[in-house]
């Protein structure tokens, strides 16, 4: 089995509500940040793609776990792993670790502590109608891969 | 059965994408704001709340399919039906739906369109330690009320 | 002189930040929401617009002043005023009041307080080329009157 | 003199908006993450500061000129320069540029473009009262050896 994809993820207030923790709708962002850039990893732009193949990715659901919280200034590391791939959908399991050695939290040592599971579904389509489209050949390859 | 209690929000600038679109990640914040205000119609304010019994609500899991695409200056119209109650949590269904009678996409009519279904799962936690506290009396009568 | 419109604005979890107030970036989305109010209570609808007439808004420039900080469950009342009119742009002034009766401060009374002081600067542009162009007849007229 | 503070930032998704550009009010956040960082840089972690001084940054004042648009999956660049050092307050002149290769608009070659100049006043306050507090020696040496 292949290592999941990771990618860092830092803590700003931007990310922050008053309860003190990372607002739980953020996760969803930071999900899709991996994401993009585990395409990226595979030589997938999603600006070219659009522009090369009149296609665009579009998230059809999601469903995310909320196990702890995270902090201003902790750093995350957002993992990115494919669960079922069709012709024009893909379903991710995604997790949100806290993997932070500096922070005032700290003490707690450096074992990552899981804080979120999120699954997304996420369909490809045409860009003008919307309508579902079998991913172009060079992400299908890129994304089996990854399996 | 009771109807759903429901919120209307407008669709600015900020809630929308570079696909022309509401951004899926934001339909959590209507959700919580439909919430919000459906507690506030049963005179219950979350900062009060936190002042006089030292609780907060924190959100434990969500789970949303995207069945259509809202875009800016649409009206909508944000439900919320509780699923499940229990002593120190309580599970919503909420829907997002398009109503607009006066945007550029208004050729559709008045008929509403489904854009989003929601189940939120809340927890009422110590706002000091976070752990799990059985709701306020008041807090619990309001929604058994709602049921 | 003339009333400045005004436009209510709740303040959500979503709003604010680690530090127990309004995120200070999120003045200009609340800036924003006024402005579009007050236009549409003109009758002038910005989707409508862009599908009309080919024309957009772009915000040129933002110069806020931040007072006093606002809270979870505040009342703001965010009010604009034109400050200066050309063909193809306009200035606004401002502000960020809190009005709120019911939140866990209402102890400070029902005397409204400066939050926020901004200056938005906007263009209307080709929404093809992003070139300045006048605005339309109804919009300026609109504007004129406000003035 | 010396060079700019420099801090990468990608744009996604989330921080964009229909007219297919960032949302403007997001440059606010990039700026603020480029602040961060450069603090970072010396070896200071505002959460950390916060528990261990009692005080904290917040924004007095911002002020952004948009020369031009980023889009998504743009590489943009953010620099920080202090203009003006008190003892409880910092101005600093920050820049957004675009610097990206390997975008859709990557024709235009790699040469950096201005997109947004923000001049941004933070002042150093007790977290508990909010009161104007002169920043730590640490803190205050770490800027001085930046100007």
């Amino acid at each position: 089995m292949r290592e999941a994809f990771a990618w860092p993820v830092r803590v700003y207030y931007e990310d922050t509500d008053t309860g003190g923790v990372v607002f739980y709708a953020n996760y969803l962002k930071f999900f899709e940040r991996a994401r993009t850039e585990w395409l990226r990893s595979g030589g997938i732009n999603q600006s070219l793609l659009a522009d090369t193949h009149d296609v665009m990715f579009v998230v059809m659901s999601t469903a995310v776990d909320y196990h702890a919280p995270a902090k201003l200034d902790n750093e995350l590391k957002l993992t990115v792993v494919v669960e079922r791939l069709g012709r024009a959908s893909v379903e991710f399991q995604q997790q949100a670790w806290r993997v932070d050695t500096g922070s005032a939290d700290a003490a707690h040592g450096a074992i990552p502590i899981l804080l979120a599971t999120g699954r997304i579904k996420v369909a490809c389509v045409d860009r003008h109608n919307m309508r579902p489209r079998a991913m172009p050949a060079q992400v299908l390859a890129f994304i089996k891969g990854c399996i």
